[in-house]
């Protein structure tokens, strides 16, 4: 099996229970339904939820069986993209090709759905926990990333470096809480599940988040809205922190290979894990969407 | 000692807590910590962990030890009071007689400290977890009443039936749902560390929920904001439905009286629980303020 036919493996099986999780929801009133589903279903390539069945398999463990976990993480994921598109936050109009929750929804709807996706990929979690010690750390693991320490910090960061400069510290700071732990964090479950390489994982993640986030910085000032499905050029606009602010294109298409190869070098410290498909996906977060 | 003494112990320790875990947080940047703090210290009758305390005692069980489940369900509260208050939201100026997180912070950092808040909450009961399965159980409680079948649905609701009306049936729901969730939840919690009463403590819990909430809603309509700390009469403008707009104010008294007896009726469900304060603490709630 190649790269993409793996890849596809694990997409729609994360996919077929996805459709499954929202077609069983029936939260009231069914608003909040409509609006948690309707971003949960908005399509995407599901990094996360791959890069976790991906490093189970390649910490010898089976993925089948842990997609409550896949979907907490893409809960959380789910969440921040909502309140990211608030219009107090990045006020953008569009994601993933489709008009965003606040858009759809109203305001007052889409910061419910974000708080709503939020304590329901703990809920997942938590349900999670009475399968042992190693489900309990790895919902602790997602908790941590997603919280004031990880993601929510970087979203206070990128606020206050917005329109006020910044340089390359605040910028491996906003990589790495802002889009790095999140990313980290699939990982980082997988080895804690597996009971080995937690910190290999961690290390491994956050760069590989930090090579994500600096692509989409590229794909942000050259990218169209057609290829990326939401609005592009705002950074710029917006005199956000970015790759490309900081170090130029150029210099920024610099970083991401650095990155890449910082991603494989770390994957080898693994000694014993099946890494090739990680190492393929290293390449496919580079060149994605070009 | 009488209910007052009492009260304050259980408020007093709680407080102490409070204030040493604020004094240790270090998120970066300091602004999320400071809106995260400004919230979380900024008084209150800490009616939920002094529920949870009480809950404990009546129960068999030390509330010494269990601080920190009380820290996440006021830090739930906490973000909830921060999101309700946002200008999308239901757009008040003031909480507990200071100017509310997005008056004080902006709407971003206020949107970004509940989303902290609601994380943290879940960091603190993750890290209970270890101790067994008791306190995964009451993580579980904790969550399934913050989420999308408790509070978030309650908001969801509201907003729902603002300006548009809505019965007797609506005004049920969102009783036990916006508020009799989360007061219901530290008694439930309470029940499950305990290993005994779970069923009643969720029927009593409601209950006082819904006392507590008849009794918000007839303060609104005939409080003051130096007594209340927040703004008053907002309801009747904006079309609320609330016990008030449902049975009028003289309705709205006969409602809290019988809630009032409802609780204290289910508390003697609890056979050899010693219920003595909560019973008192039925009459605080029905009183409080007037």
């Amino acid at each position: 099996m190649n790269f993409s036919e793996q890849y596809e493996l694990y997409h729609a099986h994360f996919e077929e229970y996805l459709q499954n999780r929202c077609a069983g929801m029936a939260f009231k009133p069914d608003i909040l339904t409509e609006s948690m589903r309707y971003s949960l279903l908005s399509g995407g390539k599901r990094v996360r939820p791959v890069l976790f069945f991906a490093s189970l398999e390649a910490f010898g463990q089976a993925y089948r069986g842990e997609e409550a976990l896949a979907f907490a993480i893409e809960c959380i994921h789910t969440y921040s993209l909502i309140h990211d598109d608030l219009p107090a936050m990045d006020n953008d109009d569009f994601r993933r090709g489709k008009p965003s929750s606040h858009k759809a929804f109203g305001e007052a709807n889409a910061i419910l759905a974000g708080d709503a996706l939020l304590s329901y990929a703990f809920d997942i979690a938590l349900g999670e926990c009475m399968r042992g010690e190693r489900y309990i750390r790895a919902a602790q693991a997602l908790s941590a990333a997603a919280g004031a320490a990880g993601m929510v910090a970087g979203q206070s960061l990128d606020l206050l470096c917005t329109g006020k400069g910044g340089g390359e510290r605040e910028l491996l700071q906003l990589w790495r809480d802002k889009t790095g732990r999140l990313i980290a964090a699939p990982v980082v479950m997988a080895a804690l599940l597996a009971g080995k390489y937690a910190d290999e994982a961690e290390q491994f993640g956050l760069a590989l988040g930090t090579l994500f986030q600096i692509t989409d910085d590229i794909l942000d000032a050259v990218g169209s809205r057609n290829t990326l499905g939401k609005s592009v050029g705002k950074d710029a606009r917006e005199q956000k922190l970015t790759a490309v602010s900081v170090y130029g294109l150029e210099g920024a298409e610099k970083q991401a290979d650095r990155y890449a190869c910082k991603c494989k070098e770390l994957l080898h410290t693994m000694a014993g894990a099946d890494i090739a498909f990680l190492e393929k996906l290293v390449e496919y977060v580079r060149r994605r969407d070009r």
